[in-house]
């Protein structure tokens, strides 16, 4: 689109967006871009009105300030394009994640949050290895290899690999239902895709997440040798998504792996020609002994209530294939910055604030637990916690672990905050990290836009190329615009 | 993000969505996954409430099903990729804009439209020659050059390009204020930023693109010989953003030529060190005689009320930096895939549905002008018009050009549409091509998320790559749920 008025014409109705046209300049770009005599136009300034006669309250000048601090000279971009760079590879326990934790104290310290502190907790440590190799064994076509990436806390292949016929299994019924002797000795390839017709892309994760996390003993129950599994993403994409598997010990632990979906459409459609085709795994990843490691945490004084606390998070850790941008580097991002935009924007807070960046949340959520059980040693009163592990996309709301007074209290604050985008203030999950605080505090879980999430989740693409700058910067602003609200009203029962 | 039970929990509120889970399913998910007894089953339970005793009405299976359409086997972005490939600069009377009316009624029949035709015009040739050379003049630094694209529509410079010091301005008051002395014979390089503090970016473009629509002329009447306009982008980016300059005819008409943001900024501070320093540019660029080019439509005919229409439209041509793959060919895609899918998810319509992809939108507004002219010689009714050309991002809402009944009912359909993520129903301006019909049709444009917008807009950048696919068919998703609306129930007047 190129034609001026219309640009004017369409920033107009953002009706509580500081209106910084004056009327003679609107018209002045207006007229002469008419191709015709202007016979609308009582009906093209009536559009004007509500923009141009909005009364602002202390609550949307505030809101206002704190929006202006996030997009004017914001830091998020800076600071998470900075974690990705001196901590791309963050794993629980990894020298990634160890520069990760000195990364955020360091960060959090300089930004001169009245303290911050480290919070050890011993975490798992799992290593990917040097050796992911799939090769398909087939008489139609040859060898040929696949990308394939162990899923995390998967045990590895024996040496020399697996070499086994492999079996295409959709749902867990449908193996439960299959006589052992076609499973035993087998490598299952489980190929459920995510369903792309949730318009919110994590109902479709969740509805197929299960092979991931439990394919590897639901195929061992049935004697399996190894699972193969299609990345959790809608992309047609060529890299394999990692993420973790969970060993419920009632069987034999057996390698799992992840393949992309171009590749799981590809070996399902050779099973179509040839269907006792082989595979040759080989994978090398281990798990070594707990680690010393922490959660990071700042925090801004309350000035009133300082026994009070709001907290804001997100986890520290990242699967490590790609720089953990958006899973969860934003998320630590929203945080720190939300705590250091509420001060720029000159607001004092009554209540403590707290800036936590959790460790472990991807393969043992140990800092999630570590921090809940301190916060109860302490008897700390956690009046609500937001957390951000939806990535640095746009956000559009809250999903909120709430009912009753306190949902209507939440919902109230739409009409401040829709204007920026937040048009979501449902009852919903909040976050992994903040869930051991489940009936101590009121849960709170930002939802940016999720088109995009998964297309990077766990992936090698999840990198600081692949954010946005303002739309990570509106995803810091919009929680502190609630931390804001919550602090200045507090929280009905 | 990695715990299961959050996906589920998450994937829950989005009440109108259709819930393919079963609840013993949920609960086997569920379970295993709790670090600790499940204290708070009742509470995330209610969770669950809303999701599964929803009732689906008529319309929402039917808008269900528009996008299904869109979602399984949709064909927006493979018809955008073509698009793109076969024809990625189309400015108006271009052989590649030939191309793209070819590709638009070939790809119409294909998709067996009931009628498909083109509709002749004439529309301006611009062309912009290969040579767009700057390079700075100064003591301190030695010459560099600078990447400048002409802005279109611009006049060349003479041969051997201008020399001429620079002076800095941003706005046309302060260039008004100056005495014509200090402006005669210089070059004068328009430095206002747009606003980030805006939410709607097409806010803060409306808000500055007037220095580079009237920059020239404004600078020509104080004598100036050329002039240099920092590119319309919230990004920090490389490379120039075009666009059209318009001349008034009133003065001489001078080169002018957009610069990146880079080195606006890099300009802007160079003149703080050295405020007399000079630029040299050289440009070809060129007008030639006017091109017979065509809009290209097509329809399908209405069941009951075959002469009332309902139209969604894009524009066909673009400017020649990338592939014109958000503005405008997904609105071309979006308009065409809305009547496909809409017959896909089995409605009939009453009414007649056109896809216009509307040429010369970009610099003359040719195609929508006789457009307007022959459907008001063929008397034909136009309910509403549709147009998406605000690119293929996530679509958020409409702005609609209505009051009172109609806005009423067209906001009424906001619950039916808020699933799918399509919470803003506001009164604001449509579009460019649908203009001409103002007064006489219902007018309504769709608005995607705005964030990444400019980035792309106009550049280099905007290309089939930059295109998200999921988020472009949501917008055709959209388009087609509200054609299916107005179909229905009609237009109050």
């Amino acid at each position: 689109m190129t034609q001026e008025f219309f640009s004017l014409l369409q920033g107009a109705p953002c009706s509580r967006e500081k209106i910084s046209y004056n009327f003679s300049s609107i018209l002045l770009i207006f007229i002469p871009t008419m191709k015709r005599p202007m016979k609308h136009l009582s009906t093209i300034l009536i559009l004007f009105y509500t923009a141009l006669f909005a009364q602002p309250t202390q609550d949307s000048l505030a809101i206002r300030a704190i929006y202006d601090a996030a997009l004017v000279n914001g830091k998020s971009y800076e600071m998470l394009g900075e974690l990705c760079r001196v901590a791309p590879k963050r794993l629980s326990g990894s020298p990634g994640a160890a520069a990760a934790v000195e990364w955020g104290q360091l960060t959090m310290t300089a930004l001169g949050f009245d303290s911050v502190w480290l919070q050890p907790v011993m975490v798992p440590r799992w290593v990917r290895g040097n050796k992911e190799y799939a090769k398909l064994i087939t008489r139609h076509i040859g060898g040929q290899e696949l990308t394939i990436c162990s899923l995390g806390g998967s045990v590895p292949t024996p040496e020399g690999g697996i070499t086994s016929q492999v079996i295409e299994i959709h749902t867990f019924e449908e193996l439960r239902d299959m006589p052992d002797e076609k499973v035993k000795g087998k490598i299952v390839f489980f190929n459920r895709p995510m369903d792309p017709k949730l318009i919110y892309t994590f109902g479709a994760y969740g509805g197929c997440v299960g092979q991931r996390a439990y394919g590897a003993d639901e195929a061992s129950a049935k004697g399996a040798m190894a699972c193969v599994v299609r990345s959790m993403t809608l992309a047609n994409d060529d890299h394999p998504h990692t993420g973790s598997v969970s060993y419920k010990n009632v069987h034999a632990k057996i390698p799992a792996v992840a393949i992309s979906t171009q590749d799981a459409d590809y070996l399902s459609a050779l099973l179509k020609i040839e269907a006792d085709l082989s595979l040759h795994i080989e994978t090398n990843c281990n798990t070594l002994p707990d680690v010393l490691s922490y959660n990071v945490i700042g925090e801004i004084k309350g000035s009133e209530l300082p026994n009070e606390y709001l907290l804001a998070g997100g986890h520290l850790d990242a699967w490590d294939k790609g720089e953990g941008a958006h899973d969860d580097g934003a998320g630590c991002v929203h945080a720190m910055e939300a705590l250091r935009i509420m001060r720029a924007s000159g607001y004092k807070p009554k209540r403590t604030l707290r800036a936590v960046l959790f460790m472990n949340e991807e393969n043992g959520l140990k800092g999630a637990l570590k921090y809940a059980e301190l916060a109860e040693q302490h008897q700390e009163k956690h009046l609500a916690c937001i957390e951000s592990d939806r990535g640095g996309f746009s956000p559009r709301g809250f999903h909120m672990e709430a009912s009753g007074d306190t949902l209507k209290t939440l919902q109230s604050y739409q009409d401040l905050l829709e204007p920026y985008g937040l048009h979501l203030w449902q009852t919903g999950g909040s976050g992994a990290d903040i869930s051991p605080l489940r009936g101590k505090s009121l849960l709170i879980g930002m939802v940016p836009d999720s088109q995009r999430y998964f297309d990077h989740h766990h992936a090698d693409t999840d990198i600081f190329a692949n954010v946005h700058k303002r739309e990570l910067e509106l995803g810091s602003a919009s929680i502190a615009a609630l931390l804001y609200l919550l602090d200045k009203y507090g929280v009905p029962k």
